[in-house]
């Protein structure tokens, strides 16, 4: 019998929270004063929030959603910074939301439009699911940000129309969505309104996917047309993979198919698991966690080896240059271990959150915060861009005819704060470290925490703790995976980590007072990270790590043909801190390397290879890119 | 003033050549006595030698260019070993020509089925010339092999229709094929028949390429369609470089698009400069000859990086699971270089020719003649091909739906004398090693060239010349690149290479009297071959070779993860012949390499890594997949 999932730990609200420092102020800064106000642009240009008026492209299935996430992006943000100006947009649309919703409460722009008969004919495809499920999310963040109901209400009622229309019940279609996503919506519904019925729709959503007979060919057969099985490519030998339909999803082994449908699938999961304590569902989540992050993910926390069918493909397959690893998949990474972190304060789950935070998702937007990559690789020679087919070009774009991945990282990084800070009944969790303060409540007293740190480019963190009364709790800090030996003093005495270290967490449990203070320190050296043997891209290979950011070496430093590069094994590499390097500075590295001298111009040779010695600069891979185009790798020969 | 190009060495005649050895023998029965009916009964079986009977599927327009060189290749194995009942098969299909053929001369049973007025009317994609010349290669072969001249005439009447058609005079239209082929068909019919005007429409159509208004635009703009200037993926920059079409041949400085088409082309180009003397079409040809084999070309001689248009990337891009490398593309290869050795007695020209032809020519049919690779990738992980698009399959097929490959390569296979010999006014040049003996003439005089081998796999060729009268001659022998140190002995006497090489050809001049013997031994230690800085896919990594034969490692003999295993600098690699292999036997290598030792499930770790010694044994690659489906890879990580 599995044991019962509970969540243990509870994020700190948004409004609780605020989120400073050196690093993060001027990323959070861009984000609402440059992003937002962009993607809400490139929304209303491309007529996603003006939705009836024009008849949308066939990409207009995912209108809404692209909004919705604008919308919820933007309620975080006002959760910081009030605006006026920002709420009057937000109204404008809710207003139309209430004007288009029917009377039975459906809403969607699209099919509205193009033909209203065709509602809930092909969850398999049409995303009718998907979109309602970021309405919802939308509606709770405005809802918590600034107390207005109404959006709220839209989407309850939006979703009291799915309930009625999707269930086991008579007359009900067994559907499910083809790209999940409002799992973890419906639970934040649940969270905002205490009403059960939504969290129970998630669970139905959850517990029927993949189950016999396949609702997706049904509802083809339904439509009159042959169900399409899409799987594996050249073959449906696991038919509907590709959105998690395969099996039931307590049946699932391994992380299958597109990676965002796959990774909010998880959330969702996850999530159900905590509120209705469904243990077999935790064994569920924890098995394809273990299968994503030991087996399918990429150094810089990423995730999807293949951009057709923007897909998982098979373990150990993390193929460099022709890699997909979105923006929205790795976001969804992060979305899974935060949920993962609620059930099991383990540190390994924020390890992953913070890699993908620190790589492959902050990688998704330039450093001005007006460009973005859909794609992250972890290698690129722009040339072959020109002649692989689906590859996204080898540089960031202002915006996507499929524009999930712009809204999806503003709302990551508008929201950050609620990553930072957990409670339980008498503990208070720090997952990760940035300068800032949580208001908190331990037994009944407030609780203040404050970080002071210039992480992830220095190596201390200074935390003050500031309870209303002295009281009695853990202060549960966590200690990062990648640093080997943490160093913690409390007022001054220094704690050995050892002492205290559950599942990664430092456990520091006393009658805190007042202005306690807590000084924790990461050694960052630079280490060396190598693959599993079975990673035939990295074979030989390391890649250079600090505290949590991954390096690259990029064209603009170290000229052409990257590859080469052979870093020896007893090499020094060396850091500092370049303050003139784009997005307000970055700690660089370097060190000694060689490369190989073309002997002569020939392409094959049986002379021995003649080496030149060199020195490299690494940057870190999220600020690659800013300095034009150009090759780029993360892997290094060593040798 | 570029020189004036001319044909300075004459292939030795099929029909007076022969090949035999322990080497050959075995393959070319097999080509004749299993590839040759089974590919026979696979066109029958797919209509392809059935014409109008059936309409043919839209892949029909490339019907009659398998049966073309199906008959291609039986009519060069009739030449060595006579079969009534395949010329029965082949008068067949000329009866059917000769009373399909239209009043005006033309022939194509596509078009003739799916409607005369479409013909010629879209020469950018629809592959008529393209089967014309393949036609017209097989009606020569069978007259030179049977002295029948109906098939001949059939192609003479169509070769005066395409030349009525096409052309620069009043009411022609100004067109070229889009897939190259009919350039060097047109030679071959000029040879075998003496009809200047034929070589004079090959030189029209080479000529003629790329020229501005361009054709290909002005056809689809006559159909009243938009042109479609398909160039690079996901842009036009090189409107029509797909098809060698982007700018007049002369102009042309790198490899580019089809290789397929590209290499076809460039023979065609060395086969007009050869027979009109224009040296500026051989400065193209040599420089387009440069950019294949020193930028674009793989190390077991494929060419062709992507299977996104089959073609050419750019330099250096010679990536390794998701190359092309098509079989025919090789074989285009061995065409090409054939004929840059008649305008120049260059051994890189036989180096290339013998790299391809012993390794991605060879791997692209299984040992036992029944099955066949389109694409020579130089490693393979199966499960990959589950998750990319358009890749072929990972092991052999018995037949392709667009079915090129196999009959090429059985007339490459069954005209491999040609490639052995060739004669000037007074020099007989020996290019291949090979069992087998040539029947020449030299100053008037008959002259036989016998030679007794196990090349590849030894490294010993015995050489007798018998001239009817003693006779003063140069005796021409190929040193292979390959070859640090060969040794040659002339009638027992020792001769330095050194002495008489000239561009990689050792040149013994002397009166040759009956019987007199040469000795070579080149001898062949294990090479390791290291590739071009800038070829990133082969940074840090090296392919072993002996003699002309590159190896590989396959999972068989290996395990899986071959990417893991690395092959100390100072490794000995030993040599050994096992009579049990597929395919007759072989010489296969050992070597103590080395592995990492996965230090726990952790797909990523700052540990150093741990390593095993494994003994490893690597195969010839074009024997290869002979043993089932697995992995294999050629480039092996060194250190």
């Amino acid at each position: 019998m599995p044991a019962r999932a509970r969540r243990r730990l509870v994020p700190v609200p948004l409004k609780h929270v605020t989120v400073d420092g050196a690093f993060w102020t001027p990323r959070l800064r861009t984000n609402r004063e440059t992003t937002l106000p962009l993607e809400y642009d490139q929304c209303k240009r491309t007529g996603r929030l003006d939705q009836m008026k024009v008849r949308p492209p066939a990409r207009g299935k995912f209108y809404d959603s692209d909004a919705a996430k604008w919308i919820e992006a933007a309620a975080y943000a006002l959760t910081a910074a009030p605006d006026q100006a920002v709420e009057r947009k937000i109204d404008a649309y809710v207003r139309w939301m209430q004007a288009a919703q029917l009377g039975d409460g459906y809403l969607n722009s699209y099919f509205q439009i193009v033909g209203i008969d065709r509602r809930w004919t092909n969850l398999h495809q049409d995303h009718e699911l998907y979109c309602a499920g970021h309405l919802m999310e939308a509606a709770v963040a405005y809802f918590q940000a600034t107390g207005k109901r109404a959006m709220l209400d839209v989407m309850r009622r939006c979703a009291d129309h799915i309930g009625r229309t999707f269930g086991r019940g008579k007359g009900q279609k067994r559907g499910y969505p083809g790209h999940p996503e409002i799992e973890l919506a419906l639970v934040k519904l649940y969270r905002a309104t205490g009403e059960r019925r939504h969290l129970d729709l998630a669970a139905y959503f959850v517990n029927e996917r993949g189950r016999a007979p396949h609702y997706f060919e049904q509802e083809a057969l339904a439509r009159g047309e042959a169900p399409q099985p899409f799987g594996r490519i050249g073959g449906v030998t696991a038919a509907y993979d590709h959105r998690q339909a395969h099996a039931p999803v307590r049946e699932q082994r391994t992380a299958d198919g597109h990676s965002v449908c796959a990774l909010y699938l998880y959330a969702g999961m996850a999530d159900v698991a905590m509120e209705t304590g469904d243990g077999t569902l935790l064994t569920a989540c924890r098995r394809l966690w273990r299968n994503v992050t030991e087996k399918r993910m990429y150094v810089h926390g990423g995730v999807g080896s293949t951009r057709f069918g923007e897909r998982f493909t098979f373990d150990y397959d993390l193929p460099e240059e022709t890699a997909y690893a979105e923006t929205c998949a790795n976001i969804a990474l992060v979305f899974f271990a935060h949920r993962m972190l609620q059930l099991e304060p383990r540190a390994e789950y924020a390890d992953v959150l913070e890699r993908a935070l620190y790589n492959s998702v902050l990688s998704g937007v330039s450093a001005d915060g007006t460009r973005f990559f859909y794609a992250n690789w972890p290698a690129v020679k722009p040339e072959a861009h020109n002649f692989r087919e689906r590859q996204k070009p080898p540089t960031r774009q202002d915006w996507f005819g499929c524009a999930c991945c712009p809204p999806n990282l503003a709302r990551m990084l508008a929201s950050l704060g609620q990553y930072v800070y957990m409670t339980t009944r008498d503990a208070v969790y720090v997952h990760l470290y940035t300068g800032g303060t949580a208001k908190c409540t331990v037994k009944g007293t407030p609780v203040t925490v404050t970080q002071k740190t210039d992480y992830p480019w220095k190596e201390r963190v200074r935390l003050t703790v500031r309870p209303e009364d002295p009281v009695n709790f853990t202060l549960a800090l966590r200690l990062p995976g990648w640093c080997r030996s943490p160093r913690i003093t409390v007022a001054g005495k220094r704690v050995r980590p050892a002492d205290v270290d559950k599942h990664g967490y430092a456990h520091i449990r006393r009658t805190w007072r007042r202005g306690d203070r807590v000084e924790l320190r990461l050694p960052m050296p630079v280490e060396r990270v190598r693959a599993h043997p079975a990673v035939r891209q990295a074979a030989g290979k390391t890649a250079l790590q600090r505290g949590p950011v991954v390096y690259c070496l990029e064209e603009k430093d170290n000229g052409p043909d990257l590859a080469d590069v052979a870093l020896p094994r007893t090499a020094a590499v060396s850091a500092r801190f370049d303050r003139r390097f784009p997005g307000g500075g970055a700690v660089v590295l370097s060190a000694r390397a060689r490369r190989t001298r073309a002997q002569d111009k020939s392409l094959y040779t049986t002379g021995r290879p003649r080496l030149r010695a060199v020195r490299i600069r690494a940057v870190p891979y999220f600020l690659w890119n800013n300095r034009g185009e150009g090759e780029m790798r993360i892997w290094l020969r060593e040798g």
